[in-house]
């Protein structure tokens, strides 16, 4: 299956080769704690380079990022309350504001996983609907992370449903810091929970075309990963540095 | 070897059960994020019931914990910028005022790994100073994670150096969420640099009694474990929900 015909409403109308198209669904992913600016800069390279949808990374990388990123078409993504999502709201509304100062366009969150789990669904609302607010007045976007391996289907429909009444841009299935990323069940429940209202990110575990492909099929419309360099060369794309798209080709 | 006979300087002269005196050096833990309510309500039992030094919980359950903690000796410990260390200053900062308001008493903040790894020894010890700063000023004590793991022994002693000028009140061995746990060989040497200007914690991976008195035999103070009341029952402990000590034993 071409990852090209998978692509959805967001499909440009003009002609692409298939990487550039695939590229445009990818938040391109370093996320661990022991990365060095070094590879920070690599990462925002690959990003510019193949015309990424965002780079994802922790805040401490926030400035630096969309400082580098500044003359590119390539978003600064940043995780809030990351990975466990068990902070308290204020503590996730300041990381997000200062982010937001920072220069970031788009957060992802965690959900409050274990007020989810005892119930108490005001709180994990609310936890969200904060950061929706904070988000949308900054004029960025929310992405929420279910963390889906944690959770019952019945759980995973609730925490759609809530985030929905948040506010939230996207769901997202996956911190890729737990028991296991991203499946095709859980993101095609997702969509069949959200459907057109908000959109679907499966992260976690994506580490080629073909995996690529079939969360797209399955109803994502962006994919977090950290091997989005390999599936661009395995669509074809050539890897020449410097032949980084112009903001004019979006 | 007896668990006692490897208690130092913080031993109390009165004779007291060998599982007592372990328990004084013990973070009963429990930081998994789908953790629900009742299961905090347990860890806050159990810790009353055996007398553990503290809890070592998330944010979100500070003042749960903290409330239900009051009329014990029981410390309540919470973990910030954890497990992954790489927020902003001012968001670990915010959310270590937030916990202290809510009741903390003891904060394990994760040292800035990415920034140690890029030689930006100022923005780590700045890091860990802002924690310490706001700790002491509200009573509480700072635990700095360096999580060993990641580290090459030569920046094990530079992040035991900087903790020691930020002052840190414990340097800690491990998150437990990373790729490994305490090493005796961690604690051996983190003891030997920081000497007796601040103190030891080991965490991640400690299981049993075997490995508890190996822990504290290699220089650790305090170790945090998830196997509390399993070590206790290995010593001799009862187990009788109501046998509370109070706060004069203490």
């Amino acid at each position: 299956m071409s990852v090209y015909s998978s692509l959805g409403a967001e499909r440009p109308a003009l002609s692409v080769p298939e990487w550039q198209a695939a590229a445009w669904c990818i938040d391109h992913t370093l996320l661990r704690p022991e990365v060095s600016r070094a590879q920070v800069v690599q990462l925002c390279e690959e990003a510019a380079q193949y015309g990424f949808a965002c780079v994802m990374i922790n805040p401490t990388w926030v400035s630096f990022c969309a400082s580098r990123l500044r003359d590119t078409p390539v978003k600064t993504g940043v995780v809030i309350g990351f990975p466990l999502g068990a902070s308290v709201t204020t503590a996730k509304r300041l990381e997000a504001e200062e982010c937001l100062r920072l220069g970031a366009d788009e957060l992802d969150m965690v959900m409050n996983i274990g007020a989810l789990k005892s119930g108490d669904h005001a709180l994990v609302e609310t936890d969200m609907h904060a950061l929706a607010e904070t988000c949308h007045q900054a004029g960025a976007i929310l992405k929420v992370i279910l963390e889906c391996a944690l959770l019952t289907n019945q759980e995973k429909e609730t925490a759609c449903r809530l985030s929905l009444a948040a506010g939230a841009d996207f769901v997202k299935t996956s911190t890729g810091f737990s028991t296991g990323g991203a499946t095709l069940a859980d993101v095609a429940l997702m969509r069949r929970v959200v459907g057109d209202r908000c959109r679907v990110k499966a992260a976690g575990g994506v580490r080629n075309a073909a995996d690529f492909a079939a969360m797209l099929k399955a109803g994502a419309d962006r994919i977090g990963t950290s091997s989005s360099v390999s599936i661009m060369r395995e669509l074809g794309a050539t890897g020449t540095l410097g032949a980084t798209p112009s903001r004019s080709a979006y």
